[in-house]
């Protein structure tokens, strides 16, 4: 088979030259003789790879000097239990802003550690769109304040960060990392796992302001402490070595498209394509607040079971795949990740165009 | 450059098909049109290829049907914190045999969470040696009883397995698993990160007896919890889905050899061709004891330190890579795991003969 649109929310599209590089250095990376899986993530080859994503990162996201840039594994899941380990230490608080499932499992495991304040949540509204709440509503004295920048499930996110003055803002980024330009002096903690907009998943991104690092207890298990990544250069124990390969490629595609302004443009160019016909559409429907659309998860419905499962069908032999919803919301849910080309959303709206036609 | 002779302790060398497979399949896996590392890991591709994986995993370590195997992230280092989190419960202590660093790293974890007993160790003498003590010294009342069966750095492994009675023993078994048959009966939690016999760095691999899951108390990370991965398949959250799948074309490779007993033939072959000849040497010498002398870790030192680093120097020269012994050591090491072909080890023993030749 060729290449399909591969509209999947995660692990997802990858870019096209990106796998091609992985494939031509697969059994000889760079005259090393070597797989990057094969080489020891402690000689030079693996040194420059790691040390060369890490300065890619923070010369695409403007990351100051005061943040740790770390290449951890275990997911945003794992985060969900290490943001409370580290940092929910000296008052044993911290706000939430409850978006969906995903911030469900972080209160969730949040609440093992200390006390949770639920201070927003669009829950009643099945998640469809960010709510804002009175900045008078936060807890002056939280350890830290967390959002999921991006709702993949839910296709919402935020376009306003909320100001949380001298509390650390933490933010899951998992589907909006590197999507749009951030402004990361604004946040304590930004993460994301891989799997999206980066590379393989296996590989979680952590970008900590170092006043953060080494709160943690003693009795923290040393691989949940941030001060043992932090002060390993990430090199504790062996870390994801190949995804690393993969997310720097990434960055290194991410730069030869002209870096985060032009990516920022590509995806409101494609997210516009798509949102714009489903609003003109009768047939289809957005279910997201407007103000609160994501640019990478784009839902929509057409209130139909049966109507919903041809689409998905006839979408799938044309080769536009892994349209399906997410169940919590139903109908089809378009992931159009940085990777996903112009093309695949034009396909993909000229699709819908012809089955709306057909169908009506 | 052509392929070199890999004796990387880990990230370490894998089997060319493997490579080639996977080179091959990086545009498009199986007709689906996607790169294994873009696929939901929830879709049907990738679902063979974990059930797959398990399947022929089990079927190469022959594991009864009481056990769960469970394809994690973090590490060899992660489940240093996991075992005692999810098993130092009812006694809260534990018996460890100290052989090494990583032991080290496991007791020190350990002790976060309960009463260690180290009933053994081989550190005086560098541990050169596995300690073998009387049973009788064994506590009655220990929640586990702790090994790591082969240690990289020092070039040991069990030969006689502990009886720990209806003590569960645990082992690391990272840099032998899969090296020769083990009878899993004998082990409570067997556990293995992938960089060394199985695949890629970033996988975890953990077969774990049922009754010795769901002990963990309330407040453990949902990650860290052995329970929340055995009731979710693996698929609590994405797991390393490509790491996976090379593991799983490692797998298929060791059955097209002829499964565990040809691999074993193989591996002892291997290493009695390089033991045979350091120990007729009048240069090199290996500091193991004799009997406990592991199949895929070789350190030998010559005694002179320019003259090591002349050797590993002449080595890489001819594509003879990655023979520097860990500092502890000193001299060489040659890490020979399943990958490494007979021919990179008689390639290089012809090359230590020559090299005694002109050298004494």
């Amino acid at each position: 088979m060729s290449r399909i649109y591969n509209f999947s929310a995660g692990p997802a599209v990858l870019p096209e030259e990106v796998l091609k590089t992985a494939a031509d250095e697969m059994l000889d990376f760079k005259d090393s003789g070597m797989s990057v899986m094969e080489m020891s993530h402690r000689g030079k080859e693996f040194k420059e790879i790691i040390e060369t994503a890490e300065a890619d990162l923070r010369e695409l996201m403007n990351i100051p000097d005061n943040y740790k840039v770390l290449f951890l594994q275990g997911g945003a899941s794992l985060q969900f239990a290490m943001i409370p380990l580290n940092l929910m230490i000296q008052n044993k608080k911290a706000d939430y802003i409850h978006t969906g499932q995903w911030t469900k499992k972080a209160i969730s495991e949040a609440k093992k550690y200390g006390t949770v304040n639920v201070i927003a949540t669009s829950e009643a509204d099945n998640y469809t769109y960010i709510p804002e709440p009175d900045p008078a509503s936060f807890s002056k004295d939280a350890d830290y304040f967390y959002i999921a920048s991006n709702n993949t499930i839910y296709g919402t996110r935020y376009t306003d960060i909320p100001d949380t003055g001298d509390v650390p803002l933490v933010a899951d980024m998992s589907s909006n990392i590197l999507s749009e330009p951030v402004d990361v002096k604004k946040f304590g903690v930004i993460f994301a796992g891989a799997q999206k907009n980066i590379g393989p998943a296996g590989l979680t991104i952590v970008i900590i302001r170092d006043d953060l690092i080494g709160k943690a207890p003693d009795n923290t298990p040393s691989m949940l402490n941030y001060a043992t990544h932090a002060n390993a250069g990430s090199m504790y124990n062996t870390p994801p070595c190949y995804a690393i390969y993969i997310a720097g490629l990434v960055f290194k595609w991410i730069k030869g498209k002209g870096g985060m302004e032009t990516i920022k443009k590509n995806n409101i160019e494609k997210a516009q394509i798509l949102y714009d016909y489903i609003d003109s559409s009768a047939l289809f429907k957005s279910p997201v607040k407007k103000k609160d659309r994501s640019l990478m998860n784009v839902p929509f419905v057409c209130g139909d079971k049966e109507l919903d499962a041809k689409f998905i069908e006839e979408a799938s032999k044309l080769g536009l795949k892994s349209l399906k919803g997410h169940r919590t919301v139903g109908g089809m849910r378009a992931s159009i990740y940085n990777a996903m080309p112009l093309s695949g959303v034009k396909t993909l709206v000229a699709f819908m165009q012809e089955f709306e036609k057909n169908n009506t």
